[in-house]
């Protein structure tokens, strides 16, 4: 039996995309496309079994007590949960079956770099992150990149290791990188790139990259479905899509 | 307390490395240095606690007998051992306090990549295998790009997932590379490279690429120095490095 | 004064990206926007000193007898372009001031990477071409890769090379890729990728690495506007882009 | 016939490596092999056509003096030539035919780098630098990598191109690499490495990257075998091994 899902925010250009992935998985069913003006009673009314709510900050938390208190679940790409937020969603799935994954970050490749890279940490004397962006990003580095150093940062001083050896004396300011936690962290920006990041790491004789690319905007689609399929598994609420990989 | 080791085959170029990388970590103290002409007894004497044997097949039995019959854990990268000679030593270490440690590659980066490549594996559509080798090697994919293959369609397998996405209609022979149980590897024969293996995953606009390059032929070391410092906490016989690296 | 250009086929995929490159220019200006219904005369009215042909090989050639009898350069990236018909385009060029360029491939980066690579090749004893494409590609290796392959071998031939370097004696089938007049050739097809192709050298203790990665379907404009801009100082017919780079 | 090449500094670990690739060429003739305390006539008695100086500053110049005043052309990778020393070494030429090759790189594959990225410099709005070397290096960018920005950045200056688009609002002090010229430029430091440079160009819809791994310390004999080879075709002084590469 294919699973009922529902797509909130289905005309912008995210939810396009997701309807799309929905339409094209032979296990999922679209069971309803909201925008903004519709009535969420459609939800209920079409048997839906799990909501991608890709929104805005605004209506994002009327659409998860809906659901909840219907017992539909949810996966949520839509930003600007604070603690207090997310504290209000944990308490609305105490009372409901229903159960809610929110995450940052839905491209699965993203999210398996990251991981690895807290694995790998430990294992070695060096470790540093590159990342490529389109050159219109206002930030730099990107926030994937600082969160990945934090995680490799993290992992070495949890295995006791200590700072990286670096023996420049000689240096023009900036080429080390910007430090992000004793990780050094650098940013490129480039037309006609749209993101990409590569941790590496090294030790005696080697080196170890992993790399991620995103290729164009619909990068997150297959992390969404991955969601889809087993939010039903995840009591309560998570935060994260690493939580659902089992690795 | 520094931990005791002693080298085997420590006049050999691998040994070499090994001695050299145990004089240089603090919490290892090298106890004992012996070649072919030594007598084994000289372990049991300086209290050796580890040893470590990258000698030969006709010799390694005979050292891992002595060994464990007298409590000294073994870490192995010697070649040859068959499902025979493997009982063997399982059936020594059931009388002894002593554990062993074989591995066919102690190239941590190596390691690592094979792990991450069966981890994310169920994760993509496309997964192909490229690997990068001095012209001087005999055989082409190399064992452990052969390897990795076989665990990403095991992995693949286990995940349901089915044959690869491909329409090429018109090929000029070996364009698509060796198929390894459904997954591509290309090998790459390169004068000036050393080693070098890449997995490449692909799924909805995005891929992850796990690289590792050998630079030189001490990459071994930090994988073998991993394995003296934890073969005291993993009882028995085990094989691979991947089971001592809690990942 | 911004050359004024006119772009035929301007409500396809591929012109409609090339009418947003000229427009973007601001020493271009779009005189004329046709597609197959309309008149080319409105490219004599409206004073277009360049046209951009992207039609089909059916309306090919009418359009470049028009506009060279009518002095307008043609830039073109029309395929279906064999001998017979570069000789009527040359023919029809020589009674007139218009020049032709017909180029088989706009990206900027893969041209340079042909070129770089023909240059490079003499002073490296391997060279082989890994390619990778979108898994709905129906030839393997591409043609751009077959080029290239051919550019390094003549250039190998020129400076007296001989074959390459390879020890391979056990092999898997398609392991060592196709064989492009002695040089290899792997394809790998992921999806998620669009086009990217890298050329690799090594010799002694080093290798060079020439890499093209394309990451959506407009990356030919910057090509087009580079011939939108030269064709005025290159006399009669020029096959290939890379007449135009002056490297 | 083959060339006959004398050696200086030859009980260097550079210039060891020189000894080798001469005796492994076969246009090549090993005619004399000489370190500090031997007499440089041996040179003239042995009929050499072309000597290697890998020496030191404070020998090099009685070196050239020598060869050029006895008509034996000079390949010299020894540092510490200011101006003020090639004025000398020109000089000296002027009344010999002999002629003289002082190069600061002799690493082929990052020659070619520089060039093809002063050559691709001109056709991509985005141009970036990152080098990776081993963790005892001093400096930080290396020279190399300063040397490419400025390359690319005069080719930009000299094509009219005007500063890299960058939207960056939000940084991490350092993220943006170190500014030479324009051009930013990151320096990665890691275990394991050696010496790798790569340079990315970036345009609509593609990027370009050339790069160059150096894996052992040998890598400089190429370039100084072409040097060698070349040395009796390019009269007087020559200063960079670029100048013989014909591209």
């Amino acid at each position: 039996m294919a699973i009922k899902v529902g797509v909130l925010g289905a005309q912008g250009r995210v939810g396009q995309a997701v309807v799309q992935g929905v339409e094209a998985a032979e296990d999922l069913e679209l069971s309803a496309a909201l925008d903004r003006e519709d009535d969420l009673q459609a939800l209920v009314d079409s048997g839906t079994e799990v909501i991608v709510d890709f929104t805005t900050p605004n209506s994002v938390m009327d659409n998860l007590e809906f659901c909840i208190r219907n017992g539909i679940h949810c996966v949520v790409g839509t930003t600007g949960f604070d603690s207090e937020r997310l504290d209000q969603v944990r308490q609305w799935c105490q009372d409901s079956e229903a159960n809610v994954l929110i995450a940052p970050n839905f491209a699965i490749s993203a999210v398996l770099t990251m991981s690895f890279a807290r694995q790998a940490a430990r294992f070695f004397e060096s470790a540093e992150v590159v990342e490529y962006h389109h050159p219109n990003k206002l930030d730099a580095p990107s926030g994937t990149a600082i969160h990945t150093a934090e995680g490799i940062a993290q992992a070495r001083r949890e295995a006791g290791l200590g700072a990286q050896p670096d023996a420049t004396e000689q240096s023009l300011e900036g080429a080390r990188g910007a430090n992000v936690d004793g990780v050094a962290v650098h940013a490129v920006r480039m037309t006609g790139m749209v993101a990409h990041e590569e941790v590496i790491f090294g030790t005696q004789g080697q080196s170890l990259s992993i790399r991620q690319d995103s290729y164009d905007r619909t990068s997150f689609v297959p992390g969404v479905l991955i969601g889809v399929r087993q939010v039903a598994q995840h009591d309560g609420l998570t935060v994260g899509l690493d939580h659902y990989l089992d690795i």
